[in-house]
């Protein structure tokens, strides 16, 4: 099966949209969050679990990867797919938002970028051929271009350059990309500015590209920017292509950004959350480590219907949260991942049923703490 | 269903022997190993998938969950059955065992004894008589008595004083004993002395319980030394009883031990060396971070039928191991559970047929780098 993405229908009253990207490892009903699998596994769950907790997309993260175990590894077994021992699509980002968070171990080119590993202190040199070449290696079922990541803040003048050096490395990857199995999606940059963000979506859309993501967002600026930002440009993009922010977010983000047309979201708050003991449920966030959980019979959400809540209590979960049990990070994992599927799952059959509306209003009625309107 | 134990059957040319030990949560077939689950989770298992893997009875660390999250607490959620969701039978020890490693943060009495918490330093007291209340506010299946474990080495003098201290705590554990549903086992000491050991399996059947154990082994002794022991005592108990070897051990101790009549067993290997990379095989046993495994495509035992062997590499192994993923203890501790509920399955077969010196021999043949002979 090649590469696709089936729009399927608008919500009447806003820009969300519904929408199936095809891949050679199967469909992904849209909108759709992926739970992250940084180092070929999602942290404290099987596949398969991942997999009935309704995941259908996962997303693996290149410079790990490519640094450990290495990518050529995992060509020479088959591939990411079965390495980790997962049947379904697999995203993997370009290895860029990771390089650049290193901060001064790493030096930008218009070739590429070199930097030093995190694990060992070894130079590399990843250019936009090679993030492709890596991807391809992985097998992995859509790949992102390399970019670089403007920082929040940024003057115009900088966010434009970085804008102008990303855009060249976009048409870099396009050409360098030889699969036909796997998708290339393009990253818009441009920081908080207007302009640059329409620019990068018409230069974008003139390389062309099998889907088009936001990037730069959720690095630090106040959330209406990253509202606004998502607000302008996503109806600038085709209807015809996946709409992906990258790095986002919480409940409250995905809500408003589907409101505006985005498709496809990817974060480490429910799974990383989960280790920290914060548990997500309709109503408020639990802190399960809070001593007012001790005694309680209750499960995380009466309302949920993943194993944790179906077999254990608030009580037990705080005692493996005090004891340091590695079953109270696979269970708060479960619980969390679980969450944002349920979340997803509600917000298409809102946008089927032409209610999306009236479904965020409500969702952000019952988490008073949250302040997302 | 009451507590009882159904002896089955000897093998003809040894004292293995098969049988059933019945409690109010289910049967347990004999020879038995119990996965340890000290703070009420084995570690980095779903009950379910100890279940899957085999696991009829685990043993639950009373020490621990005195301390947090506190046996009323549990008592007050239901038992530590509902409480941890293990719906099968539950042994508990005493606490004692721990509270003795304590060393010079606890002090013996003619009462009991008083402690310091690892915890949080909190000063604590533990009798006979509230070793058995602690354990019938757990609810646990099979309860032990608080004993002395006596250290090695120890002179003969010590060993005799510990042992009668022992008998009387022993005494007064089944007088302070009000449950029908728990059952509750004497521990034999005496140190590496025959003498003091059978005067043990003497006055503890005096006494009267409903499975004898043997303590103060796997404390350091030689293997010989323990072994001695255990082939000295066992024709001393009774054949209607269980006998449960405490802390045992290896899969040579298992086998060896089987060879003299032991029934029931425990030992936190499997699951501490799976956290810690070390994989049970029926051949040698494997420390997947070796580099020799980087690139290995194999399953960790090809004749393995778990979870983990069916769909996943020692490359992956090796990488999650090294990466410090969750997902790394995980699979390791259900490959070496199952690895140790396989070894049960095998032996009750062997003995079921009658041939289980033959199955020891191979056992020892095929596991070349031990020496159990």
């Amino acid at each position: 099966m090649e590469y696709g993405f089936q729009f399927v229908k608008k919500d009447p009253s806003c820009a969300a949209r519904l929408g199936t990207i095809r891949t050679a490892h199967g469909d992904v009903d849209t909108p759709a969050f992926m739970p992250v699998g940084t180092q070929g596994t999602i942290k404290a769950l099987l596949p398969e679990e991942a997999r009935a907790l309704g995941a259908q997309m996962i997303l693996s993260n290149t410079y790990h990867l490519y640094l450990r175990p290495g990518h050529e590894l995992i060509r020479s077994l088959g591939g990411l797919h079965k390495f980790m021992n997962w049947p379904g699509p697999i995203l993997t980002d370009s290895g860029g938002f990771q390089i650049f968070s290193l901060g001064a171990l790493m030096k930008i080119k218009e070739d590429g970028v070199s930097f030093r590993s995190h694990i060992d202190g070894a130079r590399h040199f990843i250019s936009p051929e090679t993030a492709v070449e890596i991807q391809e290696a992985l097998g992995s079922d859509i790949m992102m271009c390399l970019d670089e990541c403007t920082p929040y803040p940024a003057t115009l003048k900088e966010a434009r350059e970085s804008l102008a050096l990303t855009l060249r490395w976009a048409k870099r990857s396009r050409d360098a990309k030889t699969s036909d199995r796997q998708a290339l999606f393009g990253i818009l940059q441009g920081g908080i500015y207007d302009s640059l963000r329409e620019e990068a979506a018409y230069e974008m859309q003139a390389i062309g590209f099998d889907g088009y993501a936001l990037g730069g967002l959720s690095v630090g600026e106040p959330k209406e920017c990253m509202m606004n930002i998502v607000e302008g440009i996503t109806p600038l993009l085709p209807e015809n292509r996946p709409r992906y922010l990258m790095g986002a977010g919480t409940p409250e983000d995905i809500v408003d950004s589907v409101m505006c047309g985005i498709d496809l979201f990817d974060c480490v708050i429910p799974t990383r959350s989960a280790r920290n003991g914060l548990l997500f449920t309709n109503q408020e966030n639990i802190v399960i480590k809070n001593a007012r959980y001790r005694t309680d019979r209750a499960p995380v959400d009466e309302t949920c219907d993943c194993y944790c809540c179906r077999h254990y209590s608030r009580a037990y979960l705080r005692h493996l949260f005090m004891a340091r049990e590695i079953l109270a990070m696979i269970l708060n994992t479960i619980h969390n991942v679980r969450y944002y599927m349920r979340l997803m799952e509600d917000i298409r059959s809102a946008v089927r049923d032409g209610r999306f509306l009236d479904f965020r209003q409500h969702f952000f009625n019952i988490r008073p703490s949250k302040t997302g309107d």
